[in-house]
C-alpha cells in the first residue's frame, strides 16, 4: 500500500520528534503531545499511526522505540539511500550542512560543480566532483535522489543528465520548471517565485 | 480578480526571464520561445499572458518592455514590500544572499538571531538585531513577509510574535509544522521531510 504524500511527510515529522526521547529509558509518549509538539491534530496523529499498524496503548500511549522501528519500516528502504547535490554554492552548501547532522537513512553520497576551487575539495566530508563525472558517479554510488542547487541556466540540461543517467527523484531549486517523465519523483521548490507569490497575495488582502 | 496561485507563479517566472532580454533595444519574444525556455506549455503562456489582458503580436510576438511592465503593475505592490529573516545561519545566508541580487519589488530588511556574533552586524547590507527587537523593528520597518530560518524548537513561539506583530505572510523552513489563522499566507518547506517523501516515493516504485 502506498501511502498519502501527506501522511508520509507527517511520519518524518513524527520519527525526528521522537528520535529525541530514544535515550530515555523505556520512553512512551501520548499522541495529544505528539500532535502538541508538532501544532498538529491529536486525530490526525493516531489516525496517521493507525494507518501504519500502531495503536497505542491506552494508559501509556506509544512506546517511542516500537513507534520508532515501525515508521521506519514503513518509509525507510532497506539500504540507505544516496542523494547527490550539484551546485555546491551557498544554498547547496546550506543543504548539505543541515543534511548531514541529521539521523536518517539518507546520505548526500557526492557534490559537483564547475569551479575548480571546489572541485577535489570535501565539503562536510562529502567529495565534490567536475561535473563533467556526473553521469558515472550518479552510476557508480548507485545515487538514486539528485537536489539541484544550480544556476537556473544549467537546470534543464543537468535535469537531462541526471535521468540519463537513472536517478529516480530530483529537488529542483532553479526558477525553470522541470518537465520530466512521470517515473521521476519530482519536487520543485522556487524561492523567488516563492516569495513573489507571498507578496501577492499579502497585496490581494 | 485575484489570480491563482499558480499562474502567479509563472507570472513571477516570465518576468525573470524577460528582465534579461530588458536592455536589448525594442526586445520582443514569441510565446513558444517563452514557453521553450521555460520548459512550459506555449498554450499555457498565451492564456496566462491573456489572463493578465496581453495578446501579444502574431508577427513579432510580445513587446518584452510592455510585457515586463504589465506583470509588474499585476503582481506586484505599488510600494516595495519588506522582508524580515528570522535566523541567519547558512540557510538564513543563502537565502539572503540569493534575495538581495535579484532585481525583484521584495527587499529583505532585517534579520534577527540570537547569536551575540551575529547581532549588530551586516549581512549583505541587512542589519542583524537580537531576537528580542522582533516585534519592534517588525513594526518600525512596516514588514509584511517573515522567513523562518531558525531551529524547529523556536519555531512556535517565533510565529507567535510575528503574528502579534501584524505580519502578514511567513515562510517556514522547520520541522514543525505553523497552525496559523487563515489570514496568514503561509508556506512551509522542510529539507529532511521533502528527501524522506522523495526516499519513500523512489522505494515504491
Amino acid at each position: 500500500m502506498k501511502l498519502p504524500k501527506k501522511t508520509v511527510q507527517r511520519l518524518s515529522r513524527y520519527r525526528r520528534l521522537l528520535l529525541k526521547y530514544m535515550y530515555v529509558s523505556d520512553p512512551f509518549i501520548y499522541s495529544h503531545d505528539l500532535a502538541r509538539l508538532l501544532n498538529l491534530n491529536p486525530v490526525q496523529v493516531r489516525r496517521d499511526l493507525m494507518l501504519i499498524g500502531s495503536s497505542g496503548n491506552h494508559r501509556k500511549g506509544y512506546n517511542v522505540n516500537e513507534l520508532n522501528k515501525l515508521i521506519g519500516e514503513t518509509i525507510d528502504s532497506e539500504y540507505q539511500q544516496n542523494i547527490a547535490i550539484i551546485g555546491i554554492g551557498r544554498l547547496g552548501q546550506a543543504i548539505l550542512s543541515y543534511v548531514s547532522g541529521q539521523e536518517i537513512n539518507l546520505k548526500i553520497s557526492a557534490a559537483f560543480d564547475i569551479d575548480p576551487q571546489k572541485i577535489g575539495k570535501k565539503f562536510n566530508g562529502v567529495s565534490c566532483y567536475d561535473i563533467s563525472q556526473l553521469s558515472s558517479v550518479i552510476k557508480e554510488k548507485n545515487i538514486e535522489i539528485g537536489i539541484l542547487a544550480i544556476p537556473s541556466e544549467f537546470a534543464i540540461s543537468i535535469a537531462a543528465i541526471l535521468l540519463d543517467s537513472g536517478i529516480k527523484s530530483m529537488i529542483n531549486f532553479t526558477s525553470v520548471h522541470l518537465d520530466l517523465p512521470k517515473s521521476i519523483y519530482l519536487k520543485e521548490f522556487d524561492m523567488i517565485t516563492t516569495l513573489e507569490e507571498m507578496a501577492y497575495f499579502v497585496k490581494c488582502k
